[in-house]
């Protein structure tokens, strides 16, 4: 189980009514009057448990697993150990993290502002918002309802959240506006000055950074990840987007919905993703190009062109994957034989 | 325009004004009198805005542009649409940026020290600096005239700053000296001990990190960016370097004057970097590397050896550019045949 | 010697009291009376200092340095300058690192609360402990004996941290426990959710990240690196593992005993590495792979699959080391013979 000293656990629930919340459909019906304590993975659950198998590299684990239930699909169904209710599913982990939402869901937020916060004179800040220790709310901004502000954040002037947003502690906000149920992990920057300055001999010549930041509802924000505001028109993340830790987003950079950037990928300035784009980590895209819509671009991939919508790049500078699979097993056999 | 939440925008300004300010020379005298609002990206800029042209990737804005008037190179104005004033200058982009800055001037610090900033007894502060809410600063620190600290700050104990710096919020400043009107942008950690230990079976040797941070006037520095201070030396970042969000820079690194280092790059300790030298996005250095003077290194390039003065290198291990692009494309040609 | 503003000096020491204390030999015995008073790198020692030289490419240095005394291994005390007291060790450098501690200490912990500090009633804080300013210290917190918390770090609700931690300023600690002796640098982010969601047209489904992070005894934790929390197991760091800045270790990871991970290294989801793993600069590691013991994985390479114990891999995919070699050569040779 989660450890309780950082986790409240709801619960327990009837195995039906597990697979009504999930959609996921009973292999039995006769398993539906079991009582589920909990949620976790597979290699600890127990009998009054249930978890999740899709990725394949856990086959052994799912084979010797003791939870009680288990969220599959339709393939997994037919090998699974006996004495496990099935739950079948199309997208068994999807399944698996509505149940496990049923047993964590997220704490509400509790009204009150820290005496010590630091709010300017006619920030606007609903009764229902939290505002912890130390935090600094600027002149000009405006909160959404239930919105959480945690310790050492730092909301600038003017900046403005729709209903719902939890930022983390020692965040920095500012020239931005967010949409509703936005959030920020800590320490993300966003809102900062970009990287815009004409070289010259003697001292660059910087240009002033005039744009805003403007985040879509639902939109996800790791840690230490930073996102400069626009040039001249603003930085856009498209709503629903996921963004892991330590990822750069540059000034005038556009993220369509749904996108998702791993861990320390890197946009360079003016860069335009279309809807549902997917980056590896570590992958690097140079600035001024346009990613089509539901481009996949692999970890660790440098882009230095235009992606067309659907296509699935990878390699430095990237090519489309069969193409690098290619090089990459022609490389690694002219190199071995070279030996010979 | 710029959002007034955000920006307070100065002017109006008469065309023969900006001209004189930015040194570009007006195609046609006449339009002088002309009086511009604004400056604004080429989509959006309408009649009482200015704007610019430069990169090609962007002629058919600049084609459709309806601008009042735009910073041009003389190639561009041959190909003006009808009606816009031209301002021709050899750098449209820096003409542009010294219009802008008339525009939206960096606004004058205001002096003042938040009640709640924790500031220890003999720490030098000039009255005309601004120390934000919350901010800490240690004994022995001595701030140069006009500096800002923003919130949440922490700036450790005998720090020094230059005239004009500005510390913006949630930033970590120990064991470093800056020169005058450094910028560094939120959450940039300067000065921690850096990476060094001696590995042993039973537990790593840590060596005392006993040098500084030493950073040359002019210098910006990005989000989230880190640089450790020497481990004997000090680590030296030279006057008139820009440095983009999370950068890292080891201990002992020197960079010369005016370098330019992109977001996402790493320099491993005691390298050496010469005057004026370009690092592009998520390019790597090992540690104890010389890179010469005006050197040029691409994006997502990794550096094991020297690289010469004036040197343009790309890959992983990198090779000069040409040698670059024939690798690459004999792969591309090699790995395509493979497949007919 | 180390500027007095930032360093508190002990000793000085006779040169045989720094052999016993670092385990190495005097060439010359009549040498042990010296008295040393600092300890400085090669280019800057003069006649009073002790230095080391290790690493050949300051070959150079070493032959004109001005040191009193240097840490070298039996082959360079065979061509060291006349004049200069030799300290023979296997291990210079860490010779080196244990006379530099005598010289400059850990300074120890003055203990002290800030009246700012903002610490949740029922937290558990030894009264030797120091908690700086504006430190936010939530319910359920244990600390250890002598641990520091430098300003405007929060420390999340029921987190645990062993005796003699050193928390740098800025730094957030959510979800996690900590063995002794762990330190961590500003603006580290430890326990944040992970990066967990099914995707959905409509919008990602986030798992609930259940887990904690498990951090060992004589850990350190770099500036602005990112640990996220396991989502149903843990995230652990094994005792003695050093880890540099701008590291991101996602929910799930293991890492053994000893490792090394240097700047910007990325590693994705429940990866697991076995003790004494070294990962270079802005490496990166795919999810759910295995990285057996004591293998090295070289700078800037990208791991889609296994690696085995001992292995020395390089490039992205990865190769061992001699096969890298090889096909860069390969490269090399028929990118410049196509020219000619």
């Amino acid at each position: 189980m989660a450890d309780p000293r950082f986790f409240d656990r709801a619960g327990p629930f009837r195995l039906d009514a597990l697979a009504a919340l999930s959609g996921a459909r009973l292999s039995r019906a006769e398993d539906g009057a079991r009582s589920i304590n909990d949620a976790a993975p597979l290699e600890t659950a127990g009998p009054a448990d249930i978890s999740f198998f899709e990725n394949r590299k856990y086959l052994d684990a799912f084979l010797r697993c003791r939870a009680g239930a288990v969220f599959v699909d339709e393939a997994a169904a037919a090998v699974a150990p006996a004495g496990v209710a099935l739950l079948v599913s199309k997208e068994p982990y999807k399944a698996y993290a509505l149940a496990a939402q049923a047993f964590y869901p997220e704490p509400p937020v509790l009204p009150g502002r820290a005496a010590s916060a630091a709010i300017a004179a006619g920030a606007l800040i609903p009764e229902d918002c939290r505002i912890g220790p130390f935090v600094v709310v600027g002149p000009g901004v405006r909160l959404g309802r239930r919105c959480r502000i945690e310790a050492n954040s730092v909301i600038g002037a003017g900046v403005e959240l729709g209903d719902d947003c939890r930022i983390a502690a020692n965040v920095t906000l500012s020239h931005c506006l967010l949409g509703a149920r936005v959030v920020v992990h800590p320490g993300a920057r966003i809102g900062q000055a970009g990287f815009g300055f004409a070289p010259d001999p003697s001292r660059p010549v910087k240009i002033p950074q005039l744009g805003r930041v403007v985040i879509g509802d639902d939109v996800q924000i790791g840690a230490n990840t930073t996102i400069d505001r626009g040039s001249g028109r603003d930085t856009v993340i498209g709503a629903g987007s996921m963004i892991d830790n330590l990822v750069q987003i540059g000034h005038n950079v556009e993220l369509g919905r749904g996108c998702i950037l791993c861990g320390q990928v890197g946009i360079s300035g003016s860069t335009r993703l279309g809807d549902f784009v997917m980056i590896g980590g570590q992958g690097g895209l140079a600035g001024h190009l346009d990613i089509g819509r539901g481009a996949r671009i692999a970890a660790k991939s440098g882009i230095m062109r235009d992606v067309a919508a659907g296509a699935v790049v990878c390699g430095s500078p990237a090519v489309p994957i069969g193409e690098f699979m290619r090089q990459t097993a022609m490389l690694q056999r002219l190199a071995r034989k070279k030996v010979r």
